[in-house]
């Protein structure tokens, strides 16, 4: 392979989702490292805490209670960073004033919402079966399709469903009452991502405004195929992996998932739909099995790695609300897996001094990180709790 | 103030200099906090450790021994992260392929040095009176003229110095054998930052490419120029901000001191000078001597604000070393402050998922962040041990 001097020489790696560059130093793995092997973490957490206010039946920071759910739940958060309800913001400096200039800003509304992804508060995806994380992805699935915009070409996607569709047992996802623009859906997982309830759940956020990540992607899809004749990047990106192999990790009809070729973070995943799928709308029962599956065998060869509960943020990239046909056409489902875990379960890299100023920089390579994880995959190293 | 309006919704701001924005929730800072106060922390370290790698007269990593150094002592990272010799990488993918679309690399050469602050293993920028910084200010001037293009017309600016400058006592600054595009000078403080060594220092890395971050600053500062007849953007913004005052910590005649209208984390700030200098090498004595001091000004509040050894990264934007006469003269002189803290010495913010996906969040606005920082200047918390 040509490419093999790529392992031994400091060289940066473009990103063409983002336009943006990585360095990588693949001589600096060969740093000594004098630090302690661990132990492989237990799960001794209980199935049900009386003070989690994510169980069943638990009382919530503003007084509601959960109701007994068994299977997710969904709930607009306690804290949320926007608000549906709020006066609008228009700035008094004049136009071309030094202000106007250089002290911009706009208003925002939203709405924020919390899924559990199981009732059980001693589980994480990677304890559970790719079937008990099917239920998760409908109803995230259920999430996005009530928010849609009514004239967006994706809600003749979402098919014979009755429109809005109904909300999973106990939740409340109301119809917005104003049009949002962008929903993120993401989970912390563990203490060192911010998280502080270990109860399974991740959340969304949805805003009037298209953040700064999806909307950088979305310029660099459309670029890619105005300049490709149509093609889309992330089909051409899935099936060129798929053929190379060596930043696969695991892969399936549906999805591909591995270490991309300008990843930052030591064991960062993307997990992408190998045919043009535009958003979870777009997948079939058939589809959602292996994207089940997928998440299942990625999470599961993470805490296998280094025998411990892998912290990470995970997130899905998909079309806009509502936008332009063009914004949602180009748009391609992906999610990204982005851990800090470098060594152990507690020695971490640090995106820090020269990231922050300068650029990300990462030592071990895509391709050896793949590999890795690649030979840790089979039964999770811990007793499964379901 | 009109403005005000922004202290109680959710709304977005617009970084100029990034041409990025940043959520900003103010009313998120209402949530209940059950926190614990924690004690002022005292520094227990030795001045001198005999098995610290940067203590004068110590031996390091690769069996080399540090000088008796007094003041500032430079050596060549013992594990860069970059190379100065190295293979060329030419890609063998065919033009227009998907290999040379999706799977583009560059090899990348370059240096990286260490710096101390002092000899001093229990000291930090915020223990050091301004004119034991100063020193600081001189080395990395020093380092930063040696690099430069002889074409530059930076080498002109550099002054009646001969050129190169000599090396500061015992250091090891050889001429590249190459010349460097990008200097990033930069700290790391703080086991929060991944810093293990707590001896006073920072890290210069000098690339062949321009990284990220300097060349995104780079493209909206020569935009504003261009679209506003030969303004400097940040010369602009010093002036606006200082009139304005509410998001000064510090300023003298040379620097602005403050928490910028976009900035990311809680405590954010960012020193820029007040007139338009382009790099380390325009400063005169007297602006050194006002580096120093906001330098010291900033580290000091930073420590008072918590009553902690306050963690952060720091560095320096500055023109490239090399580069059109159009980039060099569009640069200014800017250093960055990223603290990770938010609630007190170990409650801090995680820019994890929501941030890492789709865009950055804060909660305390900088107006708010600006204040506290200016109403904790005066003596260090802690005693002073210099
Ligand atoms: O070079 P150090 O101090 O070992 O390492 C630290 O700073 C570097 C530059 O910001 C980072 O890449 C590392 O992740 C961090 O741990
Ligand atoms: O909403 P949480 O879980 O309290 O908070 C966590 O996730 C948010 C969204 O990624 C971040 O803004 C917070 O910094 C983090 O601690």
């Amino acid at each position: 392979m040509p490419d093999a001097i790529l392992d031994d020489i400091s060289h940066r790696r473009f990103n063409p989702l983002r336009g943006s560059w990585v360095l990588v130093s693949p001589h600096r793995t060969k740093r000594p490292w004098q630090g302690q092997q661990e132990g492989a973490s237990e799960n001794v957490l209980p199935a049900y805490d009386p003070s989690c206010y994510l169980c069943p039946g638990n009382k919530r920071a503003q007084g509601d209670y959960n109701p007994k759910y068994d299977s997710t739940f969904v709930f607009v958060n306690d804290f949320a960073a926007v608000k549906e309800q709020q006066v609008d913001y228009e700035s008094t400096s004049q136009s071309d004033s030094l202000e106007s200039r250089l002290l911009r800003a706009e208003g925002t509304k939203g709405k924020c919402y919390v899924i559990t992804f199981s009732p059980e508060h001693n589980l994480t995806l990677a304890d559970m079966p790719a079937p008990t994380i099917l239920p998760v992805i409908e109803t995230w699935t259920k999430i996005y399709t009530s928010h849609l915009d009514l004239f967006s070409p994706l809600v003749k996607a979402s098919g014979p469903t009755t429109y809005p569709p109904s909300a999973p047992n106990g939740s409340i996802i109301d119809q917005p009452t104003e049009q949002f623009r962008y929903m993120q859906i993401f989970e912390n997982k563990g203490t060192a991502m911010g998280c502080s309830n270990p109860h399974p759940h991740g959340q969304i956020w949805t805003t009037t405004s298209l953040p700064e990540e999806p909307c950088i992607e979305l310029q660099h899809l459309a670029r890619y195929r105005h300049e490709h004749t149509g093609a889309h990047m992330l089909e051409d990106y899935a099936k060129l992996e798929s053929e190379k192999g060596e930043r696969t990790v695991f892969e399936n009809s549906s999805f591909w998932a591995g270490c991309p070729w300008w990843g930052t973070w030591p064991f960062e995943v993307m997990v992408v739909s190998k045919s043009h799928k535009r958003a979870l709308v777009d997948l079939d029962q058939k589809e959602k099995e292996d994207m089940a599956e997928v998440i299942s065998e990625t999470t599961r060869r993470y805490d296998n790695l280094f025998e411990t509960s892998f912290p990470y943020s995970m997130g899905i990239h998909q079309a806009p609300l509502t936008g332009t046909d063009e914004e949602i056409e180009c748009s391609h489902f992906h999610i990204h897996f982005y851990p800090p875990l470098l060594r152990s379960a507690t020695v971490r890299k640090f995106l820090v001094g020269y990231e922050m100023m300068a650029e990300p920089q990462r030592d071990i390579t895509p391709e050896q990180a793949a590999k890795r994880l690649r030979d840790c995959g089979g039964e999770l190293y811990r007793k499964r709790l379901n």
